[in-house]
């Protein structure tokens, strides 16, 4: 295999952009990402995306995005991993650059979802989970997070404000980030008193709906010298699956596949935990962020809320987490979240994460959560 | 790159299966391909499925899939590029396997369209067309094919009876295939005096919704003898695209997305044309048979229909095509005909088709149509 490197990035905001469709969207991210590499062609088209066809009555986004991005002709097809649809579309152009088959691979995520509200767009993101066997009960995707919460607590003895850290640092860190969604710090009074939606989870757990793409731009390695100074090399790129059903876990407060696809990483880029340098994770809701950080290493079973306690997740931590806002505060675009967490990454290796710039950046690991941790994509960039 | 091959095949009957759901029908598709190869185990599933959200309500088909198959855990994902989809999930898991990353992989293609009827139906299927520019006026998918084959009718001066031959083709030679949807032959009469759809295309111009699923395992070739001394080489694999509006073809009678994978197939494959033993084609209506042999180098510009006038196409022609029943007959299942198709071109070479047997049949190619020609997927496949 050949190896790959990074070298382009592009986004959008991510907001509600009632005056861009999805083809909009994804143009913006892509041409910013052509740009910044300096290309004007591609060989293929990987697009991550969950609700296209649920929100705007459009299948079949590989064609359409390549022909609207001047690309025409183009291989190009859609990957659809739920909420980790983003991640795995960068896996596929991993594959077909690292086969040799293809040299210039664009990878995208974009996701369009406030065109549709309510119970539509909750029915929507249950497509997630099983439909045969959880949603069919009428339980919502949130009430699936928080039955997980809920037993962490109990099993762990954690309260519901133990989680506020979480929250607090991703808005804390959205501040520094003119593409985030949510630019205001909270405060953990805020955090105790917000809304309910599915108990324990409130609103200050949860990432909210919104609008963007962000798109990235792959070579071998060999080549990426030719384009830029500023390459970002894939150091490691690993997906994992696990059943779909939450009560078909042996054990549902450990995500297995955050375990074996950051384990497979890992062992590909020769490091452990301990050699990352920040870690951008999947903060759908807080408990995820907790079970993600226990699965991946950096916490025992148990004890990841205690990271967000005391302060080891900030930027001047032991191990920074959602340094551009993360899911909670740049917000969650489905399947664009998982190009979005590597177009971040890339901008700290790189050393140009502006006001959200952490010093020291050399291993940055990502990891993209489809479903209640059904798919889990997990990649570690290697700064120049 | 590896050079990659196809070590085992399953499908299941395509018809109404009501009593089965999607997971279900994956499975049997699966299981078999899997006992065919002699495996236990994958390193991971690509699937191909256009309408599981809309008509199932489920996305995120890869964990889904893979756990119900006794493959959790593995990488998992679901491929969509509308009715190439299919195809299009052989293709990345080509590329998997080519890229020496994965060695055993699975790629399946499954749809379930019976659950849902009329309208609701249309209004999915029309997903493959562009929302924006086309669908939103109210055109089925039906009538977006009806305006080529009505526009080629009056470029070339062809009766809509000489579309004919393809459809009697494609049910004569299903009539030899256990697994096919509709199992009897068809008159010039009936064709003619079918009830209409979308003039011109009437009911038998037309293949038909179908429930259904297929699989095949690749690996590399240098392995695939530890499997089975059956092997299918894939010669060439290649994907191209085209604008999914109609309007914004620059010659709507071309399929320059045909063309372009055609090309880069038989380069890959170092053959043209004239090599290729058969030809699975798309024949989602008959007017895409015709459009689809010429861009492909089998028939001159506007005389693709002539070869089914003549009887080139049949089973002792000079290119025979859909020779377990194509899409007509056979039927089509839309996110799993690309790789019925490879299935079957497996069975043929490996001269296991049955009463369907081609003789002296070394090199078949399959090709794969999503929308009106917007994602084009070809394959050459080389028997032992």
């Amino acid at each position: 295999m050949r190896d790959v490197s990074i070298i382009g990035i592009g986004q959008t905001p991510v907001g509600e952009h009632w005056n861009r469709s999805l083809r909009h969207l994804a143009y913006d991210a892509i041409a910013a990402a052509m740009q910044d590499a300096g290309i004007e062609r591609a060989d293929a088209l990987y697009v991550g995306n969950m609700l296209s066809g649920e929100i705007s009555g459009q299948s079949h986004l590989g064609p359409l995005i390549a022909d609207f991005a001047g690309l025409r002709g183009i291989e190009a097809v859609k990957i659809e991993g739920a909420c980790a649809g983003g991640a795995a579309a960068v896996r596929i152009g991993y594959l077909a650059v690292a086969s040799g088959l293809q040299d210039i691979v664009i990878c995208a995520g974009v996701e369009k979802m406030t065109d549709e509200v309510g119970s539509r767009l909750t029915s929507a993101l249950a497509q997630a989970a099983d439909a045969d066997h959880e949603t069919v009960h009428g339980i919502s995707f949130v009430a699936l997070n928080a039955l997980l919460m809920r037993r962490y607590m109990y099993e762990y003895g954690v309260r519901h404000e133990d989680f506020a850290g979480f929250a607090i640092n991703s808005h804390a860190n959205a501040v520094g980030n003119p593409n985030a969604m949510f630019r205001r710090p909270i405060t953990l009074e805020a955090f105790k008193r917000a809304g309910m939606v599915a108990a324990p989870i409130n609103l200050l757990d949860s990432s909210p709906m919104a609008d963007g793409a962000a798109a990235v731009i792959l070579c071998p390695s060999e080549q990426a010298r030719e384009f830029t100074d500023d390459a970002v090399r894939i150091a490691a790129s690993a997906m994992a699956t696990d059943s779909l059903s939450l009560h078909d876990r042996h054990d549902p407060l450990w995500l297995q596949a955050a375990q074996d696809s950051a384990r497979r990483a890992y062992r590909q880029a020769g490091v452990g935990p301990a050699d990352i340098d920040l870690f951008e994770l999947h903060d759908a809701f807080t408990i995820m962020a907790a079970l993600s950080l226990e699965a991946t290493g950096f916490a025992d079973r148990g004890r990841g809320w205690q990271l967000a306690a005391n302060g080891d997740i900030r930027p001047d931590g032991r191990i920074p987490i959602c340094t551009m806002g993360g899911l909670k505060a740049r917000g969650h675009p489905v399947g664009a979240t998982g190009v979005y967490q590597i177009v971040e990454a890339v901008q700290q290796l790189r050393g140009k994460a502006g006001d959200c710039q952490i010093p020291n950046v050399h291993l940055a690991m990502t990891q993209n959560i489809g479903g209640s941790g059904a798919t889990i994509v997990t990649h570690i960039l290697e700064g120049g």
